[in-house]
């Protein structure tokens, strides 16, 4: 069979790499990891981003509690490991997404600086960009949309971000976004700038 | 803080829907799931289809052994439990990408029918197409470009797919390749003219 050693030599030739795809795209792929607390904006300030690069023409994903504790990671729970493997298994896809020459947006408390490192460590230097919505806990707990910190206030959540389980804020984050003064356009404009500044946007 | 609930009502209108990103990349995102024996020739099948698909400027991206079982599926075995888990990470990772809009390449064994139906059944009819790619245990057998069957009939290797351990054929697989009579270049052609036959090439 001299046929399987011919397909190994094709293999390498065929296989389309990071750059092909980055130049299909138009732009750079990279990982856009949104961490802050409970009610702070993440994921409408993330999807507001999505919005904005999709009308640019641009692609981008978001990666979310809805579509990851609903499917990839519906086998864990919140345990200090399950948690870990969550932060872990997100920035794995993450990877991968910004791989195939996508802006791929997280939108996780991701609360423990250990955990987000580590997804940094996997990717290369400018693919991760490390976003912290700054939001007091203050102003998260009187927005509190889902009634979350009123049960964990009384006791009926355990392990709360904020509450009983610590929030580690960033030191080196790329971007930090004020959001207890600035509404979700603004940021998320701020974002979008972050990314052309850069040069995200050519191939 | 009204400023919350703005947002709530922004969120859904800011959320670019499936449809929409379909729109952006000219064409449908779908799951080509390619099953068969070891050495059958999927993974370089698959990156020739990527290439293919590439090269017309359609978006695809290959999941395989190289980029999942050295990421996302590092902390996973071969036993019973982990082989499923492995495919039905997988399938949840290819949910994504074929919703953000790409063809997702899928390389791996997956012996058993069960998993690759509960892959089937968490995507909408047409997202999933499952090619199998059909070449002969002999044919593997004496292909073996990493020695894994000779290890496997030593019983170096415990539990190997097609020696000690079923492989279960598709019998409603959406496309069969005949990988003991064609090449690979023949075979990557059918997948992608399959593609284009069935209208996943327009948005």
């Amino acid at each position: 069979m001299t046929e399987q050693k011919a397909t190994n030599v094709t293999w390498h030739d065929h296989r389309v790499t990071k750059a092909d795809r980055f130049a299909l795209k138009g732009h750079k792929g990279a990982v856009l990891w949104f961490t802050g607390l409970s009610a702070c904006g993440k994921s409408t300030v993330a999807n507001t981003v999505d919005h904005l690069l999709h009308e640019k023409g641009k692609h981008s994903y978001v990666l979310d509690g809805d579509n990851i504790r609903m499917g990839l990671n519906k086998n864990l729970g919140f345990s200090a490991d399950d948690r870990a493997e969550n932060i872990r298994r997100i920035g794995e896809v993450a990877k991968l997404f910004a791989h195939a020459g996508n802006f791929t947006l997280t939108a996780f408390i991701s609360p423990y600086k250990a955990d987000r490192d580590k997804v940094r460590e996997i990717l290369a230097p400018g693919e991760f960009i490390e976003i912290y919505v700054n939001a007091s806990l203050e102003t998260c707990e009187k927005r509190d949309p889902k009634g979350l910190y009123k049960k964990a206030r009384a006791g009926e959540l355990k392990g709360f971000t904020g509450i009983d389980d610590p929030y580690e804020a960033p030191d080196n984050a790329e971007l930090v976004l004020d959001a207890d003064n600035k509404g979700i356009d603004e940021l998320a404009q701020e974002v979008v700038d972050y990314l052309e500044a850069k040069g995200y946007f050519a191939a």
